[in-house]
């Protein structure tokens, strides 16, 4: 393994402790549908996204003039201007806009992998220019999944098995993670149905009580962009 | 799903708030080695398995004039009569004994769980004797993983898929719990070839590294007793 990078795969926040690498370029991943929704934002011309944790900091930057997406449990807070469907982040929105947003799980997962060497978004929808940058880097990886409120998710586990899988072809990466090998397994397993497979994830249940699922094959779709946000300071911006 | 009763698995010891339940009957596992050396244990005639949490514990046992079994990374301590290997539990040494046991990981699982309606220790040795009991008993079921340092490992996960998917075979039962879905596919995918997949597991490296490695092939044997291990106040018995 001499010369190899080191892959480690955490599926959950309440995990990091363990995984926290500050050699590590960390992927920070939330399908549904934080990073979906900020890797769209950026398609269609965002300048930065600013992640903030707290419901308090987002309505503090509204105050100050701020554009704000910001729900919780899937539900549009009533101070933002619109919440976290990928949807809601059309051109017409966000196009040389910095917006602020704040989530159930994906920015706080942002802030906490914040002292890795560097900080990207990746979703299906950025899924080979988030393989191509980490393979050019040739840095150690952690892929950080913000799971449901501390939970594991099979969406993000999955996106961390195709990354895993990416790398590990390339010969210039190992694994000694069962985290990362439960997820490629999970991966090679779903990757030809994965909408059918996505069906009997938990978040699709809560998203559908609340009329949010038609995102979920939207959010599945492999390579809409080569797009990569990157944290610089306490934003993101494309890479 | 009414009447159905719930399942739940908890991938690692750190993440046991987001599942702990007083309604379940949690089953813990350490496949690799604790929960197959508690079995073998009684298999071979113990009477009461006394798990304690730290080190500090299990020597004021072994001064009180128990027999002790305790390691931490695979290394049997110097006070204790033997380590973590089931190999070590023999008839001569056990039978009609009663014995003090602490462990890196298994151990502190137990006591981690010990709120939830009963107890169970379960692992591939008696696999068919406590779900037969969990089908009789019919309550909400709640599978805890003690994994390696809150990391999850294959193994375990391996465990609590079989568990859930012959659960989810009997029609009784149901989940909407992700890290169900992930162990049980998992499982699927292993199960043919259970000793052969286990080769990717840290652990299995970790106790090649100690030449302990010898038990792997035995802890994934299927179902060689039904003995089922309970918690009865703060010892381990046959149920």
């Amino acid at each position: 393994m001499e010369n190899k990078k080191k892959i480690e795969v955490c599926l959950s926040p309440a995990l990091y402790g363990n995984y926290e690498n500050k050699e590590a370029i960390a992927v920070v991943t939330d399908v549904l549908r934080a990073s979906s929704a900020i890797v769209a934002a950026f398609m269609n011309g965002a300048k930065k996204i600013i992640p903030v944790a707290t419901l308090e900091e987002a309505k503090e930057m509204k105050e100050a003039g701020y554009m704000v997406a910001a729900e919780r449990d899937g539900i549009v807070r009533d101070f933002a201007d619109f919440g976290n469907s990928p949807f809601n982040f059309t051109a017409e929105r966000v196009e040389n806009h910095d917006i602020v947003y704040s989530t159930t799980n994906g920015t706080q997962a942002i802030q906490l992998a914040s002292s890795s060497k560097q900080v990207l978004v990746g979703t299906f929808l950025n899924l080979q220019g988030v393989v191509d940058h980490l393979i050019k880097k040739n840095d150690e990886v952690l892929i950080l999944c913000a799971g449901w409120k501390n939970k594991i998710n099979i969406e993000d586990t999955l996106f961390a098995g195709a990354v895993v899988d990416a790398l590990l072809k390339t010969n210039q990466f190992y694994t000694i993670c069962d985290s990362a090998y439960i997820a490629q397994d999970l991966w090679l397993l779903a990757k030809n149905n994965l909408v059918e497979y996505i069906q009997k994830a938990a978040q699709r249940t809560r998203l559908q009580k609340n009329n949010l699922d038609d995102v979920i094959e939207y959010c599945h779709t492999l390579n809409l962009t080569s797009i990569v946000p990157v944290l610089k300071d306490d934003y993101l911006v494309k890479l």
